[in-house]
């Protein structure tokens, strides 16, 4: 083989391979931005303390409990919680949502009105902080149990917002930023709080 | 340019071609393979009759609805069916449980003790059929509602299996076999499975 040739098939494959390198790079790179959250919590939660800062309580504190990692992704909101729950009592969750409130996110819940009544249900302690609320009463019972952060990502399962639910019942939670899941979740929850619009 | 280097440079381009098609056709199968089962039924069911022979009521026939749908997916197990729900008194879920269990598929019922003993609960039946059952005492309520379809399969939301669930409540069930979501609910399954064995 002429000295010149070999010059030709050393260039060639030195272009080659920085194409397959460039072309494996945008391939990987597809699949990590194709990565999406997908995971799911168990109930009952081992019981811990939240707080982060000033806490002397004889709860074990900073340990990842299923309902820490639920806290956490409802914290996570930097812009929208649209939240439509059947029944809602828990006070760490109340406070979260409040939280958020006061961050300036913007923030709708959605009730059964029958379960917005019961005694300890925080859908009123919420309404009276100035967060927007609706009760529905067109069905037995709305029985949903779920919540879309930022309009992305969504958190569903059998878990009502209740204390009971988190720390004594078997539950599950759904995280997941799939969008064939998180769509029909989002204009789902829009058809309702249009449906319960006081203003109709 | 010489004919000669033409001719490589010809040559190394049909090369190059066929293995980009290669490269291409393995990208396109891996993505078609990725493509999972992602869907999301909302509740109630607009009241349609689920008998696809020799029936003369009065209900629209042949309409596709959620709970149709529903239906249509737990029947599609060939091998197995675990079955973890709070409150299972509706006698077409119960029906088509019965005819799984004929064909051969394996089935498996967890419920609530409580609930498993109102009136109108199918847990007797599905017991008397001859299907395993077992009946978590443990906790404040096993409030689960998940079922999973050949182990591939999972089928989870806030929906009980209830007549009113499907007819009047305000529910949701997802549909989904992405590994992620439906290992662990695999995983809860068969823990709860076991810590309920009555040989235990």
């Amino acid at each position: 083989m002429s000295l010149m040739w070999s010059v030709k098939v050393v260039g060639l494959g030195v272009v080659a391979l920085s194409l397959s390198l460039e072309l494996l790079g945008w391939v990987f790179g597809r699949c990590r931005r194709r990565r999406t959250v997908n995971r799911v919590l168990f109930f009952p939660s081992k019981v811990a303390c939240v707080e982060h800062f000033s806490c002397f309580c004889p709860l074990p504190h900073g340990e990842e409990t299923s309902f820490s990692c639920l806290l956490r992704h409802i914290l996570s909101a930097s812009s929208s919680l649209d939240l439509c729950v059947f029944s809602f009592s828990n006070m760490d969750l109340s406070r979260a949502v409040l939280l958020l409130h006061s961050k300036g996110v913007t923030i709708r819940v959605l009730s059964d009105k029958h379960y917005s009544a019961i005694t300890g249900s925080q859908i009123g302690v919420l309404r009276k902080a100035g967060v927007c609320v609706r009760c529905d009463a067109g069905s037995v019972y709305m029985h949903h149990k779920f919540a879309v952060v930022d309009g992305r990502q969504l958190i569903t399962g059998s878990l009502n917002w209740t204390l009971t639910a988190v720390q004594s019942n078997m539950e599950n939670i759904i995280i997941t930023e799939e969008a064939e899941l998180v769509q029909p979740f989002i204009k789902e929850f829009n058809q309702i709080w249009a449906l319960n619009d006081p203003a109709q």
